[in-house]
């Protein structure tokens, strides 16, 4: 009796760490799986098709949306970036553990679509850590480091979207957090109950 | 800001491993609080009053009833034993997790006078390897035996009591399961809502 995978989502302000933590915990489970998106950018070097992305052009991508297609969908400097629906809820049917690193609107798309999804908020400690990162990186102006902080308040007030907030006061903790909060959702009484009733049939 | 304590109940049928799996999560996790339980019984050689129970007499046991001063509360063999609330909940506001090993009626009775209490089922994988290990032990009787395999599926019907069922394949991996749900009950946007709105304050 094979449970359901999971759809985790990894969302949070830009300076948070999203990235660092979304790859970290790829490394310490290599077996949940990142999706890969549709886009309808050119395909740069040593790009495949299905690995990095799936490249549409800007007709099929439309067809898609006007489909019905998308987990979620985006467009990014007159690029279309978007989610195959299909393609995701395969793998979560099969079992697998399907995990995306994207931002809080990608978030909300995903949550309307697919209610079951685990939502996670990453944030810093406090403002003042998610300033300091943001300026250690060194590619803010001081407009745009005001803009991504208020950005960033806008994000967490948002809180009630998500199901977990977990602060990212270093990497490691932040991926054990994740993994936890997997391993909970995989322990969870509904998740099992198909499994409860084939033991209580015998 | 200090978050609020977590009540977390291990149940499960005998010979599933609710001892053993609670030892090892306290040796891994020894700030977690066990709880200490009043009871009618007399001292055992060793046994000091406040650490390994509250010594009282029936009269004063039948007060703390009336007084409704029990998260749970049972009989064993013509002695009391129960769970004072005022401790525990005073550790919990304290931001102590407080880690119960009981059966599925001082569970039930937790859940209903706690209700934000986390109540986990321990199970081994199958009836069978229930059977194995309850045989293992040498202290049932065949009709013994056969009670507590049948009581052991009464408490598995009962299992929407509970959030969250652990299967103990090895008591690391069940304890390391438990901690994972500790964390994840953490880490949700509701146990963390006063610290949020603290940072969008500021």
């Amino acid at each position: 009796m094979k449970n359901k995978g999971l759809l985790i989502v990894i969302s949070g302000p830009s300076g948070a760490g999203k990235g660092t933590v979304y790859d970290r915990i790829l490394e310490r489970a290599p077996e949940i799986q990142k999706s890969v998106s549709v886009t309808t950018r050119l395909p740069r070097a040593g790009e495949q098709e299905g690995v990095h992305y799936y490249f549409k052009t800007l007709t099929q991508y439309q067809q898609m949306i006007a489909n019905g297609e998308f987990l979620e969908t985006a467009s990014v400097y007159s690029n279309y970036y978007g989610t195959p629906k299909a393609a995701v809820l395969g793998l979560i049917e099969k079992g697998r553990d399907v995990m995306f690193e994207i931002d809080i609107h990608g978030a909300r798309q995903i949550k309307a679509r697919y209610p079951q999804s685990i939502l996670i908020f990453l944030m810093t400690r406090d403002f003042e850590v998610l300033k300091e990162r943001l300026i250690k990186r060194g590619t803010e102006t001081p407009a745009s480091l005001k803009t991504r902080l208020s950005s960033a308040k806008n994000e967490l007030a948002q809180y009630e979207l998500f199901d977990y907030i977990v602060f990212n006061d270093t990497v490691e903790q932040a991926a054990s957090d994740v993994l936890g909060i997997i391993c909970a959702e995989k322990s969870r009484v509904k998740a099992n109950e198909a499994a409860i009733k084939k033991m209580l049939s015998n």
